[in-house]
């Protein structure tokens, strides 16, 4: 006898939460399933973490250029424990509101892990079983592994939360957002680090401005190596050394993050005696409705093949509510428009198709308009690092398809600009808008 | 024998200089007058060095709050006389910017005054006469003075920019965004600050959030004294006392800003003779074309009845070029969504009309959507401040009417959302946008 529920959700992260909750909203009987921390990765290792320590670090920046534009202090020096400690209860608190909130919800929660029996069953590592006519698979993703020597010498983006003290030199393994993001936090933060990259920084971003954000990471002393592949790690903890194809070899350092990629949680829940497809990383394949390929079961979040950003999930687990208990039956999210910054030093954010991707798909129907400027504060210090914004439109109608921004302030700017998108932004909607001034984000609006 | 030109303009800040450049670039032999500084208030005594002084004030805070998240550090002390001399000397490049462009654009630049003469014609105090088929006044505004006794014992915000070292407690008269903003920097800086306010604080301001911004500023250590009419200033330069009606005495202060609004540089430009007309606090009154009540004469910028704004007098100066060189004779910029920001801490910013200006046109129609929210960064140092989003939308549609945003990040997400709003947002907009986490500005889109 299985207990029986209206939806079933496996994974209680950002898209798990989303769907669950407006479940139960609607009317539902939910039983949510987890055997870790209630936030998932971007509470708990993700997103909410890392802007804490972004926070930290634009602190440090921002007491460097005080320095530089006429404040008399002594230098900054954080205290990892004492920060940890703080970040740690704010992050509980966040889990506890959570928690709140799915027991005002009359949402049943089990803190244990559960597979998929058959497609409307469920069944924990104890044998008890759970059915429903729905049930969504919102497992997340993790750091990936690699099968290296000495690969645990290393830490992954998880661990490096748990640092109670910082590293003196450490080494940054991949060229993705969680290794540039660390790389310039670590930096900002007084760490020596190199960034080892196997082949591009930050593939699928704007490379002008990619490449912008590299010379302005080294001239902060981050020492980029592209084009190695680290094949074995040596030594022992707090000394470690890599070895890259060539003989090539990096260090010493005390610490070593491996930002490698990730990995779907989509193994451990019998997926593939069911049946649902998934593609060669291990993703679950989903449609536009966040179907997978076996009726009754559904997939949202980092373990599909969709975007793997907190708020895409939210809004696909949103959808998928409505339209399996709001009885919305085209209920779907529009990923035609997905904003997201990378938390670096200054912020990169990006709305749209590149430059290449624009070119690609327009050919010569696309115009660029670039502006290079150099922030005010930055004016006052003497400094003269230039920031880029960049807009693509296309046809006669010169229809905004691409707004991509490096500086200070890209976090917040780059929001209301989706927005604009969102409703079909043109040239024209950009050059009647009244500006701010002085402001980054005037900057878009100030182009030719 | 007058020296002929297509186009005259009457001072040398954000509004003539726009006027001047656009209608060089379109082929017009231009003429400018100003006997100050180039970029005039904005550049000068405006938005560019209280910018500067309000980024001075961030790292202030952000240092604050820096200890309250575990950074070790002593305490830091702005050398005021360093940092006028780097703002200045970045304003200076700015003019020195602004003189090249004048003279690669071939723009005849007079460092002196002139006054109108005729419709076609201007003359200078050695009695040069000019003459042109089109007369710009861009002459601006100033900071007003009171007649009440003691008067020079207090500052003007022009002067305010002139301090070599920082007051140490210094009452603020005034409640306009001036006011507030100087309260704020000056606070932040380390000042001891009174705000003695006439009335109300930002009128014109959406009234939640103006109370929650004082809210704010009394939790920062600012002490705001509303309903106080300060009739008379006594002591000596360095140890004043304000006398307000009812026998109220504040202070004594070793320093007195006087933020009590602006007056329109209309005056000594012979605009009476000509039958200019202005209204009663001295505006130059002109249309949607920017034109004055007599043909040949326009005007743009803070000297007329407009938003005394610079993006504004901006986009008047290029739309009157447009039409009076460009040839497009319904050039004219659209005033409908005009975005400001308060530079506070928090900064505040609005866009459309607020909910008792929304209520009063709309009646029952209007629905309001507030959102409170302690930003990631406060919580981590176990601040609770709120801040506050707010949205207003209209009939059916649920069209957007107005946003007011209070937090930091404000100053930067707001310019987005008011391209959004100039292309008609609706609430429906909003939600089908993708988030971005963790951010101020999806505070927007995740209200309910």
């Amino acid at each position: 006898m299985s207990e029986r529920f209206d939806l079933i959700v496996l994974g209680a992260g950002s898209g798990g939460l989303s769907a669950a909750q407006h479940a139960a909203r609607l009317g539902a009987r939910v039983a949510l399933f987890d055997p870790d921390a209630l936030g998932g990765t971007c509470v708990n290792r993700g997103c909410v973490p890392k802007k804490a320590m972004w926070f930290a670090a634009q602190i440090a920046d921002m007491h460097r250029i005080g320095a530089e534009i006429g404040f008399e202090t002594t230098s900054l020096r954080l205290d990892w424990a004492r920060f940890r400690t703080l970040r740690d209860q704010y992050i509980a608190g966040i889990r506890h509101r959570y928690a709140t909130r799915l027991d005002m919800a009359d949402i049943r929660v089990m803190a244990e892990a559960a597979r998929l029996a058959s497609n409307d069953m469920v069944v924990t590592a104890q044998g008890t079983q759970f059915s429903a006519p729905h049930i969504v698979i919102a497992t997340g993703a993790r750091p990936r592994r690699l099968d290296m020597q000495g690969f645990e010498l290393g830490m992954l983006s998880d661990q490096i939360f748990m640092l109670d003290a910082p590293p003196q030199h450490i080494a940054i393994v991949g060229g993705g957002y969680v290794a540039v993001e660390f790389a310039c936090v670590m930096r900002s933060l007084g760490c020596q680090v190199d960034l080892l990259v196997r082949e591009n920084l930050l593939t699928g971003f704007d490379l002008e401005l990619v490449e912008a954000l590299a010379v302005q990471m080294q001239s902060h002393g981050i020492r980029i190596v592209r084009n190695t592949q680290i094949k074995a790690a040596r030594g022992q903890p707090g000394e470690v050394t890599l070895e890259a194809t060539g003989g090539v070899e990096h260090g010493i350092y005390d610490a070593v993050l491996w930002a490698v990629g990730r990995v779907p949680n989509s193994d451990d829940l019998g997926l593939e005696q069911l049946g649902v497809e998934c593609d060669e990383a291990g993703h679950v394949l989903v449609d536009a409705f966040q179907n997978t390929s076996v009726p009754g079961i559904y997939a949202v979040g980092d373990v599909t093949d969709r975007r793997a950003l907190t708020p895409v999930a939210v809004a696909a687990g949103r959808a998928l509510a409505e339209r399996l208990i709001g009885g919305h039956a085209d209920a779907k999210f529009d990923d035609s428009v997905i904003p997201s910054v990378v938390f670096s030093e200054p912020p990169l954010g990006s709305v749209g198709l590149t430059e290449q991707q624009a070119r690609a798909r327009y050919g010569d129907a696309v115009n660029v308009h670039t502006g290079r400027y150099t922030p005010l504060l930055w004016m006052v210090a003497g400094r003269s690092e230039q920031n880029v914004v960049k807009l693509l439109s296309v046809g006669e109608e010169r229809k905004v398809v691409g707004i991509h921004v490096l500086g200070p302030g890209s976090d917040e700017l780059l929001q209301g600009f989706a927005v604009a998108m969102q409703k079909g932004l043109t040239w024209q909607d950009l050059k009647s808008t009244i500006a701010i001034h002085p402001t980054a984000a005037e900057e878009l609006l100030l182009l030719h």
